[in-house]
């Protein structure tokens, strides 16, 4: 975060501290941050009335007549006795005050509004505007939410109340992302993968765990099917893995010593605490097993290995939600193994498909070149000169392409750079999407190699690179980005044929079937609804188009084709037919 | 097994160890009965000389001699301590006389040969030819081989010698047997796999977990891609699941109390023993909460869900074997959901799958049908009219096809019966592949009901339907039953380009363009190896076409079109396209 901006929302924390205090005098404070679009303060309310979502909009009317007020912010260095005394009331800021103390550092009094009405003071770190009423305006700022949080995150604690506050530094900036947040609520993927019939959660089955319905699935294998096609036309091969593998596969990538609280360990025997093996986090691994399943020539490679499978990862059910966190994750995963010489290519390659991909949906994309920190050398392992200069390539592909690329200094992984890609959605909003990672830890670990010209075993590099990366927190990110509006060739149903009356059913079938046999995914609405019911319930569920038939489309033998946008025309079947496989077929958004 | 045959095996395991005994006297009798396709005997020879392969001929010469004096086979019953005195020194035989002593049954010696110096007397049950010298053909058996096997199969019991023996009626059943063993020897899918570059196991992944090569993943997904292709013209329709499932959803299926034994337990931390999600052994439960995610009603059925995925059963390393027997088991599954009276449409339209699935492979299908037994009525679950009523459902609908059938009871599980499809291959063994199996268990425990015309909540019953069954098992099957040998349409690789000199690579690299842009799975030679050896590659492959292009090809610009069966021709470049993929597309084998 900008320092200035922060300041600004540490400010306005404090802000909220002192309304709150004026009006709650029972209010016990402890901590009050800013965090990403905003800031909160948590506060013990437990000695008396406590505020409710209701009262937020006077409390926020209170800071802005205190904010008047507040021309300075000053502070001083004081005693542990001072502080002590200051907050004998207070059991949190006493336990804070007495950690700091503890580590033997300065405690710090700050202090706004000096010797106004509007004067307050709070332990504190410092980070503030130096004269907020004339750099925070007014209505840039405005309290948002009410959420109960535990002290210092742990459940054994009191639970606090936690006041979240939005802050930006114009008024635009607040209304814009007020807008984007009210619109993405609309487009929640939770609330349209219900209401589309795309997937579900079982008690039974367990939270975290999707069940992905006939028209989810659907969905899934189109977008998979695209990115295989981008993958074949580049030499991608598709390979096979089962989902465990023996702890030792996990020794020896290093996963087990890194990551073995998020493993999901299995095992045969009932009551048996001994681990024989791991459900697989990750693709890797197994993948090096299937290189390594032959002696390999220079004249082999590069050998890319494309596989869709599910990896599996233990979050925490609290943490779950959605399909942006999962237990079950499908990776449309690919590993390349190749010489150096043929990493220029590779890469080239896989971000051609990274392009095309995410252009085909209205992602806009930069890329960030993660790059090592060269001031903390022994965060990173390898040469020095190997990392320079897979540095320098990545950049200078970077410009080739003419790419929007920034450098993250410090963002490479412990064993190469790697190149992220983020995509902008429809409302703005900004997501972390593919990767493209440099990896010679792993042929190191597994010892992988070829046998070069000079008929030495050679070591190989791996990339990693999966495109649409996790299925399900794509299909999450896609669904808000089109607000469940699938384009024509991604609609798990594409278009529905709906007779105006009985006598138009037969016609209506026919329709169907000739859709159906030039692969569209066509259906009959044949319930024993009003059309005026048929038609809502085809805006409901968000099709790209549907075909009505009556007493002119059976006469004439015409349908009459509806768009989503409300345009319509009366054409012959098979123009209709052959208009809509066009529009499929050039995945037109 | 017949008992007439059963007999004559039992027979020549008396005689196998009266010729051991005559030979070696220091030999410990133990057990050696009658087995499919012939008979064994367990020895202990730890007191002296042991036999090895090299010594079954002599062994075997000499059964024939005392064959001819085993005109007769008598018993009596003996009191124990003569039968333990007769066994003194043998505390195997020792041991089973004085359990069946404990057991208070009779303990009886069965002699032949008597009063002839082929007189062998041995403890027994009986079950033997009354007159071996005439009954038994001296050339319609033949000792096989040698192997280790612990005193009753208990590895902390000493190592035992079994000799294992070859059986028939006639000596022309057994050179058909053999010759069926020799042939599937050579078509063994362990080896065939591993030259085919089809599939590996690698150590640091554990055995009985299969990971398959860019060829052998190929292979599989034609094969799918035929069954999803053939569900598809039946209204089948894709849905996907998670691998792991909280233990509850196996405690409502019945599996957990049921299989627990053989079910993988999944749990997040280490060291907690506490199961808390299990790796699924089944898709059915999942799939039971896909139905269950939104009321249905009877205008929703039926409904149709197919999904190619991995379950994992927990088999003994010791029990695993090649693609047979592996822990990861690929099904590619299907579960319909409908209405009682859907039943025989439904039931229909998976035997036509069937039919059509196994014919393109050039299997021959009969089916049993698996019916109840009525006298153990307490085996089975559900009322004795509805048992009748499918049980004759299933029988007209085989009687309707013309299917050879045959009636197997007892055969049913026990909450329905089933139809088993058994497919014989090309070396004439028998494989139980497909099988329709009806459930109505599945829905009574998890509450799986449509809403029906009345508006009443109806019970539904399922259909469990996998076709290739596990693939893993199929393509075990398949391997052999084609040595190897794949149509076109399944190969993975179709066509090899063979340039014969470097002059003519370019134009043989064009060629591979051509026929890869229009779908065919074609590569060039580019190896540095002479022409007979690229020849010799191909034949090794065993690939369905290679195209040599020379000078001629490139002036004419034709290609000379090389099959399998040795024939060739000569013709254009689109020719040799359309042929390909006339044959392709037609899944000609």
């Amino acid at each position: 975060m900008d320092k200035n901006i922060e300041h600004k929302r540490h400010t306005l924390a404090h802000l909220l501290a002192k309304a709150v205090i004026d009006q709650y005098p029972h209010a016990k404070l402890t901590l009050g941050p800013a965090i990403e679009h905003g800031f909160y303060y948590d506060i013990d309310f437990s000695g008396g009335a406590a505020p409710g979502d209701e009262d937020l909009k006077h409390l926020q009317k209170q800071m802005k007549k205190l904010l008047n007020q507040w021309t300075d912010f000053t502070h001083r260095e004081v005693p542990v006795t001072e502080a002590l005394e200051l907050y004998q009331d207070n059991p949190y800021k006493t336990e804070l005050i007495n950690e700091i103390a503890a580590k033997g550092e300065p405690i710090t009094l700050y202090t706004a509004g000096t010797g106004t009405k509007a004067e307050f003071t709070a332990l504190c770190r410092g980070g503030h505007s130096d004269n907020p009423a004339e750099e925070i305006a007014a209505d840039s700022f405005k309290l948002d939410n009410i959420a109960g949080a535990y002290w210092r995150g742990d459940e054994s604690n009191p639970m606090l109340t936690r006041i979240y506050g939005l802050a930006f530094d114009t008024k635009d900036e607040l209304d814009t992302y007020c807008t984007q947040l009210e619109e993405a609520k609309k487009r929640d993927h939770r609330k349209l993968g219900k209401d589309l019939g795309l997937f579900s959660f079982s008690e039974l089955v367990g939270p975290g765990l999707p069940l992905w319905s006939p028209a989810g699935t659907e969905l899934r294998q189109r977008i998979d099917a695209f990115v295989q096609a981008l993958r074949k036309e580049k030499g991608y091969t598709n390979v096979t893995i089962p989902h465990i593998a023996k702890k030792s596969l996990y020794e020896t990538s290093g996963h087990w010593n890194k990551y073995s609280e998020d493993l999901f360990k299995v095992r045969a025997k009932e009551g048996d605490d001994h681990d024989e093996y791991v459900l697989k986090p990750m693709n890797c691994p197994h993948h090096t097993q299937i290189y390594d399943a032959a002696p390999r020539s220079y004249r082999d490679l590069p050998q890319r290995y494309a596989e869709t499978t599910m990896v599996y990862r233990a979050e925490q059910s609290g943490e779950l939600s959605g399909l942006t966190r999962v237990l079950s994750i499908t990776q449309d995963d690919a590993h390349v193994f190749c010489r150096e010489a043929q990493l220029q290519a590779e890469i080239e390659a896989i971000w051609d498909i990274v392009d095309t991909f995410y252009g085909a949906f209205g992602f806009e994309l930069n890329v960030r070149l993660s790059f090592h920190d060269p001031e903390e050398p022994d965060k990173y392992l390898g040469d020095k000169a190997i990392w320079s200069e897979t540095e320098s390539l990545m950049r200078s592909i970077a410009e080739k392409r003419q790419a929007e690329y920034f450098i993250g200094i410090g963002e490479a992984s412990f064993y190469a750079p790697k190149l992220d890609f983020m995509a902008s959605d429809s409302i703005g909003r900004t997501h972390q999407v593919a990767t493209i990672q440099l990896d010679r830890l792993m042929p190191e670990r597994f010892d992988l190699s070829c046998v070069n010209e000079a008929g030495e075993h050679e070591r190989i590099v791996m990339i990693h690179a999966a495109i649409a990366g996790s299925l399900e927190r794509f299909i999450a990110v896609l669904i808000e980005h089109l607000g469940g509006h699938f384009p024509l060739w991604l609609a798990p149903e594409q278009v529905r044929v709906i007779a105006v009356a009985d006598a138009h059913a037969a016609y209506g079938q026919s329709v169907v079937e000739k859709l159906q046999a030039v692969g569209l995914r066509a259906t009959l609405d044949e319930a024993n609804d009003s059309m005026g019911k048929k038609i809502r319930n085809v805006k409901q569920a968000k099709l790209p188009y549907f075909i009505v038939v009556g007493d002119k489309e059976v006469a004439e033998q015409t349908v009459t084709l509806e768009k989503r946008n409300g345009s319509s025309e009366t054409v012959s079947l098979n123009e209709a037919a052959n208009k809509l496989l066009a529009e499929n077929d050039a995945k037109t958004l």
